[in-house]
């Protein structure tokens, strides 16, 4: 066999596929067993999505209905979204075991791959229920909404919210990867950045979002609102003995009810703010503040 | 007829079905007589932007053209402008006679729709003239821009501004969702997110500009420059009697001309930055500043 | 010639186009030569970018392929890179003649463009060398991250990495045009702004990274962090002597190693972060900080 | 105004221009107030095509469903039909009005249209029956066929008679122009061109099919199979008194049940084939022919 | 460099890869300097043709258009055809100079493609006056035809017409490659096949059309019909000393007017068809026939 | 649970629902187990003839190669091939389970699909061979050819070879419904239908094509030429004793070398046509034709 038939005409080339294929420059990106044949498919994540808000909220999206044709629309809906998130769910184990170095059983990971999947389609309505009322908080909070339905309609809130409220549940379920994707496909679109592990109480607005973080283990109750540019984060990242990160531990804020954050504020480490707090623009908070506080620029809290 | 013959396999899905459809979960999200048929759409308004960016800035977008041929695909295009928009408008105008429950007469929709539309084209020339300066003010105002082409052609900028400045003059004349639906578009493309309603003057500029916030009142004066996390926003939202929002009085800021914001500062309420102004990175500011004045970090006005 | 065959019904429209299509409207944005023809594509970037992840990272991205196949994946993929780039980079070439009005010898541009290409494919190998580290560094940095593959597949900080580690090698060779466009495409889709001009060392991570701002000739060390919100800007614009900004002398910050900007942080002007430093949340700084320094809210530096 | 502004560079296109808009070229071709916007349209069309086989041969065709879910696919697909095709069949009157330059009462149309696509939607069970039973009939007449169900899956046979089933539902509810575009849909993919209004038996399967033409007028009986080129035609256009053609007259073949036609044969006008013919491949036939004649080469009727 | 690197797992793979890389095998499909970046581009072509017909159908084909708007459409269609239309025939040219391994004049070949192209834009009237026509012969010629504008919507002669008449026009200037692509799209879509060199009169209507065969060198007269299946051929072909075939002689049969071929029917060789002839279905014809005959099944003219 | 929910506002939509999932009405078309998730894919055989053309055909079709390039590209483009085709060929043999009603050996059946891929891509190389002599043939049997290379690039004749060549190895090793899918695909394409298990020699060619059919069990030996409407076919179907076709029977002729059969041919049943004849048009044979006859009108041989 000649090796001369592979060179291209242009020795730059072959030099650089030469290195990219040595093993230790693959070793450092190649996953055991990584195929893309077998990892999670945005495509699919995001026709997942399109028929969710379809479900979610008739009318608004997906094909036309009336009040007559809509159960056959939303039947058919979440029977395609079950196949095709439980094989997206299935991608994310396959994709999980690969890291791990694990065997993987088939069988095994398939049927649990449905049962994640089943259990969010049995929370369906009850996220409907919670978006609803996340609309309605969307509309009472923003004096230039018109109406609920414009919220649902167009406001990147309630697009974040509509992804995170399924990632949630499925965070919940354990499942690898695809909350992450889900969580990332809002914050491209929105600017706003909640991981799914965070727990959000009903009524939930924030107001134009750009550069929102809520991080993993943040739990925030009813009747609250954001401001762009507002940070619930974590204080600091203790180690183990070996010096890598503690990870998953309880490290960002609780919120209690009808709490408002205004723009830019930071609200770091496993601290409650209380009920009823209003924590000002740009402002640092670090330690508890109890309910009903008003937290203003120039009366940082650390 | 056998009822059975509409059940899935699997129970989990049907019972999902059967909430997700029943009176009331469908009624929480229920626009009356919603149908996506009906609704305005999101494709339709991105060939509509797409048209209007190759209109504004023949040779940058949309067909090839020359000196010679530019006119013809100007007129092509505004003559699809025209029948495409003018049918999302009168889509815009049905939406909102739903959620008011009006009756529609659907000849005076479709006219006022029609005059709407008119009168966009009409100001399509002046659009132009604005953000061949604003072109120019990003030039002027980056050192790192080559030529005031190179903005028209890749700055986030110059694209927000596109969209605000169509979009503000459908607000003023009342289309309702379009002006919003096209402002979320640069929102979710920047990161940008200027209110149809605010006024901008001449030669405007935001440098890199992810996070700014521009509310509905605001009026902006000539020569202005944004960065990034700009808010200029609302300092309280009074409330009508029976506790609702009042909705559109004029809380968001005043800014003269040349008036400069560096990143991060916050501008809030029915206040007035002089000309000449220059508010410093992370500046919150909720007070009339006078003309000419530098504020700083550690100078917070309040 | 009948002029009244070139009427649309609609006078307004006619009217529009007559103004747009004035000398005085049109040579407000006319580019001399412009030509859509001509301009570089970002649909052609798209695909480029996306082979260039596939070379970077097989099995992630691309087709699926083994350890046996892959080389013939990566050297298919590295060559069509080859081909569209240059044509692109020929583009970018072409539309900065037309800027500055040169006579441009067609052969010398094709020429000085593949050999910019060459030069980038020379650099793949490192590029990868830096990912691979960058992604280890954002495993090791995010608490909730569950293995470098995870961030190589769906994080933001990775995605910006590629886009930048590309477009500042084009830089370097001063192609015009399309390392912004790279830089815009990463901007858009995360909101993290890195100017390709940055010079960026090896394990380097954003965390969430919305409205991160890079400056142009910014200069970070190894094992930097940054959050969301951070800003490592310019001071001020010296002018020349005819009022024009001075362009591209050095006025960003230098980060030494191990240095980590919590949110929100600002830091502006020719200064230096010593290495190990911890700038806190929020913080403005417009000085040198010496090595090791912790500096936090209420102890602004400048 | 000045009129050279519209001159292209290039004087040719401008005299093409001219001609091609000038009231004499543009009149030999412009349809009463033809409009692209209320033509009808294949790109739809297509779509409804692909809903209904997806209707009539679930599993095979559209969504994956199982026997617990294909009610509710089913059901969805028949709502979205209903939909696309009456708005497609409004066109199809709007167009003929244009035509026969008609005052078209808008509701009026619409209400027709709902009509006929009710009508088509109340014979779909009936037409799944007919194709079920041409599957049959292509698998027991092809020696090549495995089974039923690979006929279903691709044989142009059936797919041309789903079309033509349709179609023919459509021609009897005198839609107009809708049957002709559904007709050359599958004549352009297969080569078998059915006029809608031929009336065909069960048990119907055309092999190869290429060539193929059965007429307007044409009657088939049941258990009919015919082979590629094989003409069902007219053998002659009387004319009215003016000159022009007598349309709709019965002109085509009958043929009844059990008549076999081999390829290239041609059978032309008003004339009767028993029971049980066969007549042999390249056959000229005008003549009618008694029940279980078998006609062969070099014995024409004529 | 380790030749083993290049190794797929699976060595066939590999050995065809070899194989159909030796200088052997590419030899005998290589065409010398074959790029397919130089090759003419269906998908481009397939552009142009739409344009085409919205120029020459505007109204049916194309973005919606008014009596006021239609010179814009049309001139800016007219203006995208000349640029794309060019640029493909340049690639024609390139295609052939490799086939003949010419030397080939960059600018040369350009300015003879535009040559080409503005050919063909100033014949463009003439061939809508001929469409036009043909479009009103097809509604005359077929009894199920409700109008000519049906004809021109939907039915498959008028789309080969569309393709020829502009073919016809670029074979006549000597185009290489792009009229017979032209050609073939039309062919496949209809089962028509017309080759450009074919030179056809005004009237022209062929009826369902699959099969027919039109050559190179044949001649139509005016108000001429065909119908499915008829051949007009050639009857020999005549060899040089070498044995290769004389290319280009006139070899197929010359039309006069208002003939009639039904079905099937075959005409061979440079043969004269007088005046208003109606040949048979299926008959086979390689003589001269006089004006005014009537031939038929088994007075075969041989 | 009320029925009446499930209830359209139209009955006859809930009627044809009801029938349509009725035991019954679905019996009649229900595959055991079918499913759409488990049927072959169109769109990605689309992908892989695709590819193929492009590894046969390097230059014309694909990626722009050069010569040092090109064996990136067939590797590449081979490898995702197997992987593609591999899982198609498995779905094809999940759907014969299915008919047959089988049980299926997961591991079994994707080792035998696999076996049958590598087999095809074995086979390539010769596969290409045989195209080249096909162009050859092609060029120089069609005085209006004027390369081999422009039949490679746009003749009917060369892409439904293409995909015969590949579909025949397919059939060989008794892969169902792909092979007869490939078909399909090129007689949709091109009008010519050849059963994949058809054997055919080298050179040959089909002028123009539309309405060919080659059977089944059709052998054709080297330098054969047909022309457009020849047929290939069996003479008459001998059934089993309970009534059922004998299937896979040797039932179509064998042509010698050097065969030419002129336009409209019809050649039936397993006779010999001798090396060297000549078959006239529209002549009708079934019976062994000896070497070297000219058979014309007139002269039926049965």
């Amino acid at each position: 066999m000649e090796n001369t038939q592979y060179a291209t005409s242009i020795p730059e080339i072959d030099a650089a596929v030469d290195h990219l294929c040595s093993p230790r420059s693959l070793g450092s990106v190649w996953l055991q067993s990584a195929q893309s044949s077998r990892m999670p498919q945005t495509a699919v994540l995001r026709e997942i999505m399109q028929r969710l808000r379809a479900i979610l909220f008739p009318g608004y999206f997906g094909s036309s209905v009336t009040s007559g044709s809509v159960k056959y629309h939303i039947a058919a809906n979440l029977d395609s979204v079950y196949h095709l998130l439980a094989d997206q769910i299935r991608r994310g184990f396959t994709f999980l075991h690969a890291i791990q170095g694990d065997e993987q059983d088939a069988q095994e990971t398939a049927d649990r791959a449905n049962a994640c999947t089943i259990n969010l389609i049995q929370e369906i309505p009850k996220i409907r229920d919670l978006l609803a009322l996340d609309a309605q908080a969307a509309y009472e909070g923003d004096p230039a909404a018109s109406s609920p339905a414009e919220t649902i309609f167009c406001y990147p809130s309630l697009y974040a919210m509509v992804h995170h409220r399924i990632a949630h549940v499925l965070y919940e379920n354990k499942v690898p990867l695809i909350p992450r994707m889900i969580q990332e496909m809002a914050h491209s679109h929105t600017g706003i950045d909640i991981h799914p592990g965070a727990s959000i109480g009903s009524h939930f607005f924030i107001d134009h979002g750009t550069g929102v973080v809520i991080g993993e283990t943040s739990i925030i109750g009813d009747h609250c609102r954001l401001y762009q540019g507002v940070t619930l984060g974590a204080l600091s990242f203790p180690k183990n003995a070996d010096g890598t990160l503690v990870k998953g531990f309880a490290r960002h804020p609780i919120l209690g009810n009808k709490v408002t954050v205004y723009a830019g504020a930071t609200i770091l480490g496993r601290i409650h703010i209380g009920d009823k707090c209003v924590i000002g623009g740009n402002v640092w908070v670090t330690e508890d503040i109890p309910e009903g506080s008003h937290v203003v620029q120039g009366k940082h809290i650390q």
